[in-house]
């Protein structure tokens, strides 16, 4: 038995989100019917963390353990010829057993791409079509208030009922590159819908609709955060993992 | 009956091309149904020239007949309630009953965007994964034998049996961003696969396959051109349309 740790890349226009379920289209599950084939059994595959329906990633990573002999290249070449041409692998590498690439994530890079301009229904499926301008200066105020170390629960779905829900930011900027905002976060981790309901807020101060210092009031409960703004899935992507040591 | 000029873009990936074809999925199909509904007749709407199958445009023209009253902006909006979100109406504008889309171009422009780098599948259906390295320097140098007038029947699809197959290139540049090139184009005029079999020829000429003098003797027939190398439809754009008038 060797363990891998996989580099891949998709497109979530087309996905359920990464995690398997049953009768629905899904990362893992397109994973899992390749390694199969490669394995000769079932194989389950686990990623550093899932991603929504619709979302996307630049570099995702996750491992197996296979039992038939294999190269690293080969067996790269074998998963990109059996799996749709959404998904991709940008390597596979042998890495020891007891790497986990969930449990050994140090940092994760998220970033969030928004059009301030006309609709374009060529990148529809790819940034968000917010066609409005946004205030950029308020928004980075902001941005001070979201980096640290904070309880993030009131930015998540309570879905999963984490006991945690205490994360820390590193970084948060936003770029402007004419009609759009590449917003780029990254943290030790992030909670279910953390970056999009993030977004969705800094949208709202971006639009007058909120002040940035209202961050604060966000974090401490005292602000009616009544529903939560949740940024749209297509603007998002999984941008890149780092690990504590592979 | 008023005449309108209807600047629009699309995603071509979902389609079989511009031109309406009996149980097809077109672009021309689509705009003639909500046409239809909103001229409560069968409307003929004419573009200024005709995309092929999967190929993008971020600004193409055509112009349509209108019977019944309505302004500008309620036509533009009408159209893109109306349109699948593909196909987006970026504005619509009263001309003279004597404007003609097609006949009165002045000017088309095209680019071509190629990944020389990894494997995206983020963006299979919006750039050509060419996904290896090309001489740039050689590329330049084969621009400057495609710019000017010349007779483009050896670089085109004899399909359409066009008289006259000479066009003018007023254009030809090539932009590199990391490991994208942009190629752009403009002309008085495109035969059918014109830009994409030029691309093909000058990524042959970028894999060292050709020699930029080579488009030379294409043109003057000495070139054993036995296939042309088209480079795939997912790459190209209509990018704009200048009118002698409006």
């Amino acid at each position: 038995m060797t363990r891998y740790l996989i580099n891949f890349s998709y497109d979530g226009s087309n996905y359920n989100g990464y995690q398997k379920q049953k009768g629905l289209n899904t990362i893992q599950g397109k994973i899992e019917d390749a390694l199969k084939y490669i394995n000769n059994k079932d194989t389950k595959f686990s990623a550093s963390g899932r991603t929504d329906a619709f979302v996307h990633a630049n570099n995702q990573f996750g491992h197996v353990d296979i039992d038939v002999n294999i190269t690293e290249n080969k067996l790269k070449r074998a998963l990109n010829s059996l799996l749709p041409d959404d998904i991709y692998v940008k390597s596979a590498k042998k890495v020891n057993d007891d790497f986990h690439c969930r449990y050994m994530v140090k940092e994760k890079q998220y970033i969030y791409i928004i059009n301030m301009g006309e609709f374009n229904p060529i990148e529809r499926k790819y940034v968000y079509q917010f066609c409005n301008k946004l205030n950029l200066y308020k928004m980075k105020k902001a941005l001070k208030y979201i980096k640290g170390t904070h309880d993030f629960e009131k930015f998540s779905s309570n879905e999963h009922k984490e006991k945690n829900t205490v994360r820390s930011i590193y970084t948060a900027k936003i770029k402007k590159r004419k009609n759009y905002l590449i917003f780029s976060f990254s943290g030790n981790g992030f909670l279910k819908y953390m970056v999009r309901i993030i977004v969705g807020v800094l949208i709202q101060i971006g639009s007058n609709k909120m002040n940035p210092s209202d961050i604060k009031q966000i974090f401490s409960g005292d602000y009616k955060f009544k529903y939560k703004k949740i940024a749209p899935p297509e603007g998002l992507y999984l941008n890149n993992v780092k690990y504590k040591k592979i």
